[in-house]
């Protein structure tokens, strides 16, 4: 099917930094998809680490079982990502598959298995032909050096209707470093996990333990804060990979203070990244920020958020610009976590709709209205029991949701 | 909006039995609706007895917190229901709306007001003008026993389709006894709790406590098992009422052997009306039964089957009639209970998919596909870890769901 552009797209592909020591080169293999590319190869200098958080999916797609064997190594030569096919839920056939692949990179890059990274996106329970993907691999290799970020990010989505950037400049101690990344997704994503697939890439030096230390909590307040339609990819995979060619002093530990600016930059890097997925969300047309403050913790409120944010009546309400707030009312009720009824409160785009347990005096639903018909929709939600805070992102449930749904075999 | 009677529903409303002891009246009372009733009285004989199951809702709304209040009483002599207003999150104006009714009740019937209970439904958050009920009540009172089962299962509908209802006849002892119940619901269905408004009359004579020790296995297993979106209802309610007229000797205690028949009918009361909730799903267009076997124990299995009954992509899948069983892997990732990959095996229609971790040799998509185009869907999974299984009924996502849900603010 032909998909529009999500009406909630960035004007553009970003400008994005030079990250050396990494090259990328895109073939079209034809595993499924006709005219356009589906098959990544990204190169790293020897010394380069590697980081990775993966779905905490039960049937885990091979290849994700794959790079959680290689991931203690810390070391990563290679990148290799498929799609129109995820490799998943194939048995022995796909982890056969899986090593065919790694084998063929690595003779290409010159490198040893355990530092090859792969991942497959597509549909479900189809052998991988992964033929096409080996057959491929020394022409791949001949080609590195002269695809662009976009290229890379272009070969790697399914039903993503725009390329996922973001470029960020920051430094270590005094010496300037990079972070680049791509990500692709827009259905099946839910927040349990690292709910995509995205790489990001620094130039920076940083041993493996302390990029594994600095992507893990990036991602939790990222990609883990984010929600489509509640459903968990097998594939989900966020990998970093740092070059070390900056000349950066190598950080001490994760609380180095020399990387103050590098974890804020990298922060905004993953939220970018996250809040291009749910921008691209299928069918999406608002894209919408839920905040819940004076949750138990932080852990309650994040629940209480995702319970909003994954309400398909409060999700079809927004799409039809109701400020229905009674089933605001409704998904913090079924959420499970404290809230005190008589302290709730609720504001959207800012105006106060309900206080104390009720709606407010003389509620004027205009300015609501007026908020709902934008694309950037606002909720707050106090629920009145400590101090617990956390914000969450999703989008509207659509037509368009239903038809790419109903019709393609994602 | 004009809503089109689900393409699932029952050919007609059922023949119901006489109830001894419980007599009806309807009005449009013109709380929103116009052009139909909104409004049910039940008067019940001195000496009946009252059960209930109401929704874990942190944000319960004001009826069902004094339901709450008064059930241990055990006895009841009038339930009354307005559609249209839930009461819902309308604060302490909406728990004095209760009282107001409440008295009203007993005034017209001439009993205590703990043995008045009540349920509103409809919209959330506006506040409930009880005096159309107050004022309501006297000529409702004079009205009692003019109105069938069907008109007074009709009055209490919100966004249902058709009315439902069900009746059996079965034996206490050597007695014969009869049970016959209606409910409402349609959207906000998720199987949490008494996921809906339901009401069941018996004449049998049970006694309050053994009468709850029935009610609630029954529900567990009926309306806990059905989900339609996830969305759990602030107004949740399922009550009996035994009105002890059919003249069989109390049961000594829920595990009287006197009582094997009537737990048989009260299965088929409540399975049968959770079924016609789902059937009756916003949009739905097909009915489907998801069996999950194998699971660590029934409730991993439970879970399990609701993850996929919940899942959008599941849904929407089924919608558009593709046997895209990849999908269906997935929920079963996502749900967070034990599953051995390379033992899971999947039938749809009976048709083995998947077995042993992988699509099964040689498979022939064709029976599946005819399967998938009926209205009647079924899926098994097995999951190869112990003995729990579970079954659970969803209906499929539909443009239907979003447009109902987009328009109507319900």
């Amino acid at each position: 099917m032909d998909l529009q552009k999500s009406p909630l797209a960035p004007a553009s592909f970003p400008p994005m930094a030079d990250i050396s020591g990494v090259r990328f080169a895109t073939v079209a293999a034809g595993i499924k998809y006709k005219g356009r590319t589906d098959l990544m190869l990204a190169e790293f200098v020897p010394g380069t680490t590697v980081a990775g958080v993966f779905t905490n999916s039960k049937t885990a797609s091979a290849p994700v079982l794959k790079c959680r064997e290689y991931l203690p190594g810390g070391q990563a030569r290679a990148l290799v990502v498929n799609s129109g096919n995820s490799n998943a839920f194939t048995g022995r056939r796909g982890e056969e598959s899986v090593d065919h692949i790694l084998k063929a990179v690595a003779d290409a890059v010159g490198c040893a298995e355990s530092e090859v990274f792969s991942a497959s996106t597509g549909v479900i329970g189809e052998p991988l032909p992964h033929n096409l993907i080996v057959d491929a691999m020394p022409g791949l290799q001949g080609a590195l050096g002269g695809t662009t970020w976009q290229q890379a990010a272009e070969a790697i989505m399914t039903t993503d209707t725009y390329p996922k950037g973001v470029s960020r400049t920051t430094k270590i101690g005094d010496t300037e470093v990079h972070i680049n990344g791509f990500v692709k997704g827009s259905g099946m994503i839910a927040p349990d996990m690292a709910t995509m697939l995205g790489y990001i890439f620094t130039d920076a030096a940083i041993g493996a333990d302390v990029l594994q230390a600095l992507l893990a909590p990036a991602s939790d307040a990222s990609f883990n804060c984010i929600t489509v339609d509640s459903d968990t990819s097998t594939s989900d995979t966020v990998m970093m990979f740092a070059t070390a060619q900056a000349g950066n002093a190598a950080p001490q530990g994760v609380n180095d203070p020399a990387l103050n600016d590098f974890k804020r930059a990298l922060d905004e890097v993953t939220l970018d990244l996250a809040h291009q997925v749910v921008r691209d969300g299928e069918g999406a047309t608002k894209f919408v920020a839920i905040t819940v403050t004076g949750a138990e913790n932080d852990l309650a409120a994040k629940r209480i958020g995702l319970s909003i944010a994954n309400s398909p009546l409060v999700k079809t309400a927004i799409a039809g610009e109701d400020a229905n707030w009674g089933r605001i009312v409704m998904a913090v009720g079924k959420a499970g976590e404290a809230a005190d009824r008589d302290k709730m409160g609720i504001l959207i785009g800012g105006v106060q709709v309900t206080q104390d347990g009720m709606r407010v005096e003389g509620y004027d639903e205009a300015p609501v209205v007026k908020h709902m018909q934008g694309q950037e929709i606002e909720i707050e939600v106090e629920v009145g029991i400590a101090n617990g805070r956390a914000t969450v992102w999703t989008c509207d449930l659509t037509h368009g949701y239903i038809s790419i749904n109903g019709d393609y075999r994602s």
